[in-house]
């Protein structure tokens, strides 16, 4: 009910609806009408209330809760079902429990803030309200050998559900951080759980700094993220950007299925922020460095020496 | 204290050892002795009690609890901590859910019966009282495409541990089946936990039909699966297999961790089983067939074509 109640206000945005219209078209009380417009405020709907005039919605919801994000979603399995916290330790943390207990593929769990949120190779990663910390849980008959591309499959993902919403020029620094100019954006921290011959589940953890201030970023972060709302003049919906996400991770995985990776690895090569760069890569054999030379089928970086030895590194941070 | 009156009947197997010396050597009351003797039967120790003479231990106790598996360990990680189970769903779920914890390398997680003892690719494995059914933590610091030779270390350490109590002949069936003459006595299934850098956690499961009766073998597996016990004149018990396995499990990482895996890779082909035979292979992207010419350095099993041409199979199952 509380949902309707919702969908009727969402519709008539900055428009008044009358106590009396909900209660007659939902066949509910005035007091039950105004008892659900009640509950709607404490789940952080930002509803008017004026005295013959009813209730009013001012702006389109920017929450972070389901039935939001599903107004985004056109897919049939990425996003069918969200869980909603509003506070979680790590949202990957959360899906890889759900995904050891069965949960289908393309459940998703998202929070308003994380309190342990995780980036690659345990490194921290801030995460407050703000921003869209999420993870999608997906079960492809792969061996792990192939997880990798999936990584790079999620970052295009997130880049191209980013500029449905934004015309801000974005790029990917391999394996999968979304840069907005010189600074980071998002970052993807990928797992997997697998047997020797295949995957069991693989989960795609993403963080956004969406509507982060970057005044609150801590200091060893302040010179190199980015926040989205400070960087474009559109107006942003948390639950658009994630739905627009979400979207574009099943349209991608649905056409790796159908087609291989050739042509997302194509895509992706259009973001590929190192091309052409000197950098050194940290692999767990070492330190090496040349010119990055993009990525190969297998979604590794090629790396080019002076001797013009090309060297595939499936692993690593990139230094540049 | 229980576990010192196991001691002291444990280093006098066959012999009365009075309720008196019991007694006075732990400080205790002879009730309290008593007490102790009926929890350490309840556990399944089987000790005698005669008038005057005291209790007497007929045989070294066969049972796969953590102080009787220590008995045999001489490990400085693994098996360290024990987790035992009468009875359990599978060992693995168990050993991945103490990972996710944050478990230590080398815990072990062992049931004296598996109500969903799993195979590899979701096979169903029959795991009656009797087998020893146990998964093991491991926590190397690797990127996930070196986990498979995880899986052929381990095959290696069930193979070298169960030689240390029996002179049976073991082969190994790539990648992680020991076979004892033409039928199946162990299998072997790892699973890991990783990013896309770096594995979280191993979980080495195993499975040995150790003194399962083979009549119980359910129709599929009669006629290809074999019971140690019966194909061997030693004495058997369980903890000692359990520990030896262990000691041979940490013996063999330390060296992974030195050495590299050519030498274990190396003693591991001297239990191919496959090797020049004809055989199949079942892979995620279809059948191959061809002459089986051993394992490569990354783990892989080398198959020859009849124009000699040599392809390496990282993961599938094999018909021979």
């Amino acid at each position: 009910m509380k949902e309707k109640i919702a969908d009727m206000l969402v519709n008539n945005i900055g428009k008044y609806v009358s106590g009396e219209a909900l209660s007659s078209r939902l066949h509910i009380s005035r007091t039950a009408v105004w008892k659900h417009i009640r509950e709607l405020r404490r789940k952080g709907y930002l509803i008017q209330a004026a005295p013959r005039k009813g209730y009013c919605l001012t702006q389109r919801p920017d929450l972070l809760l389901p039935e939001e994000i599903k107004r985004y979603l056109n897919t049939t399995s990425v996003g069918k079902k969200i869980e909603c916290w509003r506070t979680i330790d790590s949202t990957n943390r959360r899906a890889k429990e759900l995904a050891s207990q069965g949960a289908l593929q393309g459940t998703v769990v998202v929070s308003r803030e994380q309190t342990v949120g995780r980036g690659r190779v345990k490194n921290k990663w801030f995460s407050p309200a703000g921003g869209i910390w999420f993870s999608v849980i997906l079960t492809p008959q792969i061996i792990p050998q192939k997880a990798s591309l999936f990584n790079l499959l999620a970052s295009l993902a997130v880049v191209n559900g980013i500029q449905k919403v934004s015309a801000v020029p974005l790029q990917i620094k391999w394996p999968n951080d979304i840069y907005l100019g010189k600074r980071k954006l998002a970052g993807i921290l990928t797992e997997i759980s697998a047997e020797m011959d295949q995957v069991n589940s693989i989960v795609v953890g993403v963080g956004i700094n969406a509507k982060v201030d970057s005044s609150s970023f801590p200091d060893e972060i302040k010179k190199t993220a980015a926040s989205l709302w400070e960087e474009t003049e559109e107006e942003l919906f948390l639950p658009e950007i994630l739905g627009e996400i979400l979207n574009q991770l099943e349209l991608l995985y649905q056409r790796s299925e159908k087609e291989g990776f050739e042509g997302i690895l194509e895509e992706w090569r259009g973001y590929d922020l190192l091309k052409g760069r000197d950098i050194s890569i940290d692999t767990p054999s070492g330190r090496v460095s040349g010119k990055a030379a993009g990525v190969n089928s297998r979604g590794a970086l090629l790396l080019e020496s002076e001797e013009e030895n090309i060297e595939a590194v499936l692993a690593g941070t990139v230094i540049f």
